[in-house]
């Protein structure tokens, strides 16, 4: 018969208590170094959970204002649960991850989507829309979120790690950190920042080390927020649960770290905190391919999108080109990140149309199973670029009818506290 | 029983010769101006048929050297059908066109697929690749398409149209026309050039018209690479037979013209020339929303995707960031082209582990039904874009292997007859 | 450039007229039988078209009522286009069949689907329905299909051959022979019929054979009606476009027929006539596999379905089980025709409040993509079969409402002219 | 801040021990009847868990013999976890069931697909194989089912409950037990039984309710193996995580009851104990249409599948016509059971070729996403049926090659500990 002696748990490597500030709790650390140690060891071929605490460290509350989001301190993200140590991966081997399960914590059934303060986290559209703290709390109801900030939808979460990657080289850091600080360099007074230069405010390792290693990783530890060689923070929706991704391995160990966890996101996670961030457990396990980088041409991770999706196939698809970004027609030369832009601006235009505000629009753009192709990028000076919504994540058709649109009202998600939008 | 006289084809409203040179035939122009006339006038509700040439205007031929892509004459692109004037609509409206079928002229049963010079053409590594002219031929048997000159794969083809659009009014095409050469002025010297400018010598319009406004639409005639506002050449690849695209409407009648059909295309259609360009029959019907600019907030078309789409599951994922385009390491702001860019390079990268030489990968994925998201577009400095290849479409399991990726000789493409590559 | 010379159709082995009768034409057969010569040979290899009358021959029209049903001539079906001999092929091999293309002639954009009478022809609920002679007639645009007789539904077609199949040898006709006749003594005098024994009235081989031949083909050969180990009549939606089969070989040469194609079919086909029938081009091409019945197990085709494929995901889905078929209550063993039925009748309940008439009903589940699946088949004494109907092909939300659902008035399909149904 | 205080998990509302015999638990029970009171009240709109033993109360084990499968006790089956009352339910209205999530205890990371004895439960083939209790465990890591038994396959599950319904009026139980009681009558000595009467020996439930009504229940109570018109054990794969169901109330309250959770499921679940059986975790909430049964003209349970589902689009598919199905060559009359086991039977001699064993191919067939389609049910004496295996699931490439099926050796599933298979 069926007894607890033969049904064995998966082991949690690492655990986390998802209401304790991450800079409180070990096993968690928020930048990227070779000299941060392996805080577990795995075996291939051995599955496990690793418990992640949201990418903010609970600085964010199920609760109706944005005050929360305004207030944000971003020299602490984005926190991350590890590294793994995983047995037998020396630099130039190919690790190999599955991604086998993504979930919230049972105990906190919740995820929340932000839209940042211009001067502090920005998005997509902070300059454009001169951004002003607001939040959507998502209710995580098994396979689906909806929101009281944004009636109308429901939908299917892809949960994936927002952010996984392998631990970069010293000579990989020293790259990232010379590359990016040119470009800091070149765009001195840019608001919001182009990029994060290391920052020892805010630098945490969850891990008794030495003070001079911890000086040192403070001090040059790469920022979390963008993806890189190593995987890192790509958004990328699609890796989710059920994927196998393929990492080049730097250092010996290989030295996973994960986090970020969403419950779901579109593509582009064009607020920032665009997707349902969450606090969760994530199941992986691994295996290595020796050799693996020369063998693939592994520059950057590759994966298998899992077999398991939300199966959203009517959609409502918007065209941006590169053009007009600012209202003032001017032409971008084949400028993608311009086209998609306006794919969202024409979204967004649309959805008002149906009684969102553009608030509510940017969030649930940002959080929804929406799908973003490069249509073309080659004719010039014209890249184009597509966003589709999910006719299904509505309650209702929103498709354009002979009479126009019915609007409706949906009142607006939460905001700051003082009113101010 | 049935009978020839309660069986009545939909009407043929344009037809070409795929064999003769666009600027030998009627009903075909090649660039957009609000005072080419409509050559024929439907009513809303009808379903009707357009005949196309390729793109080129019957410029390339079924034959296994690159010569004619070398020597291909630019200024008489895109040629288009129409204008098809759509009774009853008004600027401001909404014309919505179903697009019930594309197809091969069945006495034209193949298409091509071609990498033009940097001098000549261009395309997305015209510089990275210093591109010489290549091309593969594909054989075109009902759903499916295959070529000699890349073997090993066979795909069902999104067939579309590359370029579909209503005119001009006189002040978007004014606006066009300033814009752009804006940005050409910008980049003077560019190889190849960022935009192209208004261009007499090979426009084109098949139709009796006064020399005077004839000269008119040579001198201001908008050339037809990019898509605009008006829809045109974007090659989506999703827009595909069993759309139904909405257009804003800018003249009395919408003056549609459609053309640069093509059997199959990757997103992004990275060689330029990079969709399996055909020749063949597009099958259409109109109706008219009024207002509909208003009502939807109209900047752009929108679509709704065909329910009948190949579904390759199953893929290869690469990622690309923005960065190192061309081997120096250079850190880019956040720019999704680059991303697209090396998220390209890398699955080239890999596919040549497999033996394609590389301007088989250049057109393979250009051709097939490659898709490309944008992952993510916040995480500064580094947009994330991904390129998925789908494994359906290739002969042999292409998937990493513990032993590595088996070497195969798969020949090369079509080259130019003095082997310069 | 692109010229006629460069450019070769595929040849049209076997041509037909589909306003012609079937019985006036060449290279048209209506039963199966080993001594019906080949009416023409392909090479393995070779892509080639195939054209095929719709599987009455000509004797239903384009009109409204339903006359021609109530009387067709069912000693004349199905109308098959061939033999076509394969080169090489021989009993026991695999006969590899690509179905490349499925589309109806050009100048006939119309199909049909039939109720027929109880007394001649039947279908699924001849006897439940005391069925009378029904039709809908569709126009097929492009990718999709609408009825006049049927209206607020449009859906793209999973186009495919009802009918295609080897030759039987001679001992396999004279097993089915056998078997069928044993079962037709069995039940004597069932209405309708419970199968169908060779019938020389209205046999046909549209060759120049011997009259003996003739007669000997006219005396033995099988009926078209059931699918049998050779294929034949399976009428099976997704053997479609794109698919690849393989069919044992019996004969020298395998010896393959094909027809009544169909735009559409719902699982079940369940009116009998219930596709979407209809005359047009089949595009084939074929490989061998020596000795594949052994190296398959193949007892009876196998296949791969087409990548291409409508993909309405949504769907409202219908249980049944094995129980109270005709009101009565009866519970049936383990009957998963029964079970079908019951999911059938639930959903034509369901259907008939929205103000759709039973024959509408009937006939729209017949041609739609509707699928049913064999949910459970070993919960003693109910099997469980499923009926899903897609959402995506009706205008309006059929979805269950708290407020129920709102009838329409979709007037009445075509009925016989004498008004009695 | 994230706390403790602003995060609610939602409740469990009946709670079991999955290494506890159901007959020692609470809130379960094991037949259906209306006197069995609710165990538990909820209302509608509160999200809930439910958790569940497997079916069989705890009397199968993780481990390399099938002792317990042929020894196991089917007089206490299947043990479901309820009733469940929903506030405001009556007679005649449409009880909304989402059915949000379906998952394994954290603690019990594994499931069994068992072949039944002959004489002790039988399944599909029991009398074709004669049938001697086998097992395959399978380990349940995240989205995916792997089986030390069944090596070289892996899939993603379609997680549901195998059984869930409300409970019976006494009227419509009294039908049950009449037309279930008559056709026992008609197949008195039948092995296995065609169908199961109630069965006081065994009879649970886990509440304190006097004896009297307690004696009534097991005297009367519908055994649970059947699906019915309140739904019950349907075992419809896709009655999955995500799906929403409308089921008939036909007492106060509803009485909902769940149970026989299945990691993944093939259509038609052919071995009996065919799924992937598991204990674990269902998350549900309800609302109600009032009257929704004349609204709906709900016989039995509707549903709309989950947006969420494995994308195996690849199969390889095999026919299944209605003869022959013991060798002997019969021709059945349009029996869709019958052609079901021919396509089961075509699909176990295919994948013979390639190693695995008889037994192998039962469990498999039984537990993987295999989809089985009613083809054609109208051309008689033949239904058609398909079995389509997602090739997918396969770690090796299984489809038919020119040079035959490469045959490995899987080894063996779990049988029983004398050997006897």
């Amino acid at each position: 018969m069926a007894t607890r002696a033969n049904s064995v748990a998966f082991p949690t490597v690492i655990s986390v208590d998802p209401f304790v500030p991450a800079d409180k709790q070990k096993g968690l650390h928020n930048r990227w170094h070779p000299d941060i140690p392996a805080f577990v060891t795995v075996k291939p071929g051995e599955t496990f959970n690793v418990e992640c605490i949201d990418w903010t460290g609970a600085q964010i509350g199920n609760n109706d204002n944005s005050d929360d989001i305004k207030n944000v301190d971003l020299t602490k993200i984005h926190n991350l649960t590890g590294p793994i140590a995983v047995e037998g991966a020396e630099p130039g081997d190919c690790l190999v991850v599955d991604i086998l399960d993504v979930r919230p914590f049972p105990q906190m059934p919740w995820g929340y989507t932000g839209i940042f303060e211009l001067e502090n986290g920005g998005g997509l559209f902070a300059r454009e829309f001169n951004s002003r703290a607001c939040k959507a709390i998502w209710d995580l109801k098994g396979v689906y979120a909806t929101s009281r900030h944004i009636p109308g939808v429901r939908f299917a979460g892809v949960s994936h790690p927002g952010l996984i990657g392998t631990a970069p080289s010293a000579e990989l850091l020293a790259t990232w950190n010379k590359r990016e600080g040119e470009l800091i360099a070149a765009h001195a007074n840019a608001v919001p920042t182009v990029a994060f230069p290391p920052e020892p405010r805010g630098a945490y390792v969850g891990q008794d080390i030495p003070d001079a290693v911890r000086a040192k990783i403070a001090r040059e530890g790469a920022r979390t927020v963008p993806g890189r060689e190593h995987g890192g923070n790509c958004d990328i929706k699609n890796l989710s649960r059920g994927s196998r991704c393929y990492f080049p391995v730097f250092v010996k160990g290989a030295k996973l770290s994960v986090g970020d966890l969403h419950f779901s996101q579109g593509d582009g996670e064009m607020s920032f905190c665009g997707a349902i961030e969450m606090a969760g457990i994530i199941t992986l396990s691994t295996s290595i391919i020796k050799g693996g980088v020369e063998k693939f041409a592994l520059k950057q991770p590759i994966f298998l999108p899992s077999p398991v999706d939300p199966m959203y196939s009517s959609k409502l698809v918007f065209e941006g080109i590169s053009v007009d970004l600012h209202g003032d027609g001017k032409q971008y030369n084949m400028d993608a990140s311009v086209a998609y832009k306006q794919a969202a601006l024409n979204a967004i235009a649309y959805l008002m149309k149906l009684g969102y505000t553009r608030e509510q629009c940017y969030l649930l753009l940002s959080a929804a199973p929406v799908e973003s192709h490069v249509g073309a990028i080659v004719d010039s000076p014209n890249a184009c670029v597509t966003m589709g919504l999910p006719l299904g994540i509505f309650e209702h058709d929103i498709l354009p009818k002979e009479e126009g649109l019915q609007k409706k009202d949906f009142g607006q998600c939460a905001i700051r506290s003082d009113g101010v939008l």
